[in-house]
């Protein structure tokens, strides 16, 4: 904290005093509320009235959004904050997670928070715990005025390297969570393409325009939804840049109009004002309630990939298990048998052991939870097939037993009777 | 096709007759074994013994794949190929799929013959459609000497971006399909990183390793592979190149170098011989074979993301259900009734009809076909849960149809009696 460091004027700028940077959920989900509303107290947000922006920063590890957000949020004068604090939100997209927010100082007007999310797809959460990025990338959907989608420019021929699954996703979640009032408020869209190539903008951007319908298209909407057009949610922009380390004076003319874009007297500026936009005093409440919201969805919170696999093969694997050992010609010799099979109990067991080995050899390779979970189902649906042929051998032991008894009643002389009549 | 142009020498070359470049594999998955035995005559791979080296290229749809492969392929004075031909080879990254074979003509000694898989991970197939990205990865692991993994330096910190899924994938894959032999034949895995920032190579390889040994350590291994170490089938091997565009001659350069490597000559030779190596009069068959038993292999041809998703969510949605149905008090209330229940056919109705509409509201947001399979067996498990109420409820009537009637046989007078008994 450098709260106690003078700004540039040599006088102690209130603002100083306040934490410059929040974290606004954690890694592990928790929000933060009273934090949230104390900041939104001292960056000033809480009374100022609608004339305040937001803007979402999302995107994939290593997108280079931690460079753009810089350039957007870094100015050491204005606010005195030190480098350290600074690199810290800038380097942590190797270590730390959940979502962030920033001033912007270098936008003076209107008063403009910059909400960084974790990147996606990174290598830390991995490839099972990929719920949050879904839950924080709709959190910003629902919330910010402007969602910045920072991509790299030779990502946009891919589908899950450029983040397609994720937009979908929250493209329709986002539908039928929060119910958006179709043409009132819109919010932009700005994909920004990192390292443009030779690939003039324009045909990066009309290949992904086509991807977007086809991703809106392609989402499950609410009924009232059906057939509107993704524009009338969302206001697409575009905006590429150059690399920073090749092309380092290209980058910085090139964020430098962009950051002009998120100022009102820009002629291509990315704000929008709209009568029901929520006021600055209500955002740290909102906040909460959109995160409550989203954390108890359960569309977002997917078990992992592995998990979801396991469940379809491993089923699979006991349905084909039972139908081979149903029609395996060595137990159907024995299940219809109405007299009693000479080691019917040891033939059986054996028949069932190698069912559930054949099971094991493959659903060995899957979760081991659910395929123990689809073995114990496999198993019981098994004894339940086999229960009636051992009823069946249980009542031909009876009739023996029953029918010797009743030749020793009809003649006690019979040596085989003597130890019981003798009792 | 170029069979008629003459070479550089004027003369005739024999092996201009020949088709150079072959589609192993089509889009669809059809392989063509006997172009492919055929290919292997006219290559001379036939006839090389074991002296000959597969190099397959593999990475993400617009990775640059076909820049490195052109680097490695292309040679308009040796083979007298006619550009238009290998412009084909290396445009149809965003149009034509498959696996393709080419003949390498810049790497002189051995004869070695480049694979090139379609691009994984693209738009054109899309988030469903990934099951021959799976099967075509694990054919080059299979068969080549050498796969080339192509990607970007900066998706080195990405999960699926990175590939790390379709990798871990092929890895259990082969271990169950083709039980290679620990030791042995190691293929030489060659991750090229493209587009080298100023992060130097030797972090982002060891980033790599990590991630290469949590990737194999999290595999399910047939047990006689268990705690076996990567290395002792794979030998990892890494290069670094420089954007083609903005660093066209180091690019070159060190294309160059990499060239040099599938020689025997060169110190930081790529190629390893192995007394077990197939020889060449073998390699069409047993390509054929190899891609017979990957087609054959439900590990590899998984249903889409969203068919598993909905699978999973809709039994959740219809175990939901039909709780909730069996646990309401409207329900219980009339459930265990002995009497007559006035209105109990509507009462029932209505409450299933009710709950299977709940059921719908949440599930059409899930494949349709999913959706529907899962309302069917809910529909049956509801209607197994409400028979034994409306059987009692049978009887019910029954009973008082049946006192009814013995009180009139008692009282022939009765009034009520009168239209039956005047019959």
């Amino acid at each position: 904290m450098s709260s106690s460091e003078p700004n540039n004027s040599g006088a102690l700028d209130p603002s100083s005093l306040a934490p410059r940077i929040l974290q606004v959920v954690q890694g592990d989900g928790t929000f933060d509320e009273p934090a949230v509303q104390a900041y939104m107290h001292s960056s000033g947000v809480e009374s100022t009235g609608i004339d305040y922006t937001v803007v979402a920063i999302m995107g994939p590890q290593s997108s280079g959004k931690s460079t753009l957000l810089n350039a957007l949020v870094r100015c050491r004068v204005v606010f005195g904050t030190s480098f350290t604090e600074m690199d810290a939100l800038s380097g942590r997209s190797q270590t730390t997670r959940g979502v962030w927010l920033a001033p912007a100082p270098r936008i003076s007007e209107p008063l403009t928070l910059v909400m960084d999310l974790e990147g996606s797809d990174g290598r830390e959460r991995g490839e099972d715990d990929t719920s949050f990025e879904r839950q924080s990338a709709l959190f910003a959907l629902a919330v910010a005025d402007v969602v910045v989608v920072n991509m790299w420019a030779k990502d946009v021929g891919r589908e899950s390297g450029a983040g397609k699954p994720l937009l979908k996703t929250i493209f329709q979640v986002n539908l039928k969570l929060f119910q958006p009032a179709a043409g009132q408020r819109r919010t932009v869209l700005l994909f920004v393409f990192r390292d443009r190539t030779r690939t003039p903008l324009d045909l990066l951007r009309s290949t992904w325009e086509v991807d977007l319908v086809r991703m809106w298209e392609g989402i499950a909407k609410p009924p009232a939804y059906e057939g509107l057009p993704l524009t009338d949610f969302f206001e697409v922009q575009y905006a590429a840049l150059a690399n920073y380390e090749d092309r380092a004076e290209d980058f910085r003319a090139e964020t430098h109009l962009l950051r002009r874009r998120f100022t009102q007297e820009d002629p291509e500026t990315l704000l929008r004002s709209y009568p029901t936009k929520l006021p600055g005093a209500a955002l740290g409440l909102s906040m909460a309630k959109v995160w409550e919201v989203i954390r108890a969805n359960k569309d977002l919170n997917l078990p992992a990939h592995r998990v979801m696999v396991a469940n379809l093969r491993c089923a699979e694997l006991a349905e084909a298990t039972f139908q081979a050992f149903a029609e395996d010609p060595a137990w159907q010799e024995v299940a219809g048998e109405a007299d009693l099979v000479p080691g019917f109990g040891w033939r059986v067991s054996d028949q069932l052991t190698e069912a559930l080995a054949g099971y094991d050899e493959e659903a060995r390779y899957f979760d081991p939870d659910v395929s123990a979970a689809k073995r114990a189902g496999l198993t019981s649906d098994l004894l339940d097939l086999v229960r009636p042929a051992f009823v069946a051998q249980l009542d031909a032991l009876r009739g023996m037993a029953l029918a010797g008894f009743s030749a020793q009643l009809a003649d006690p002389q019979a040596p085989e009777g003597e130890a019981w009549v003798d009792r």
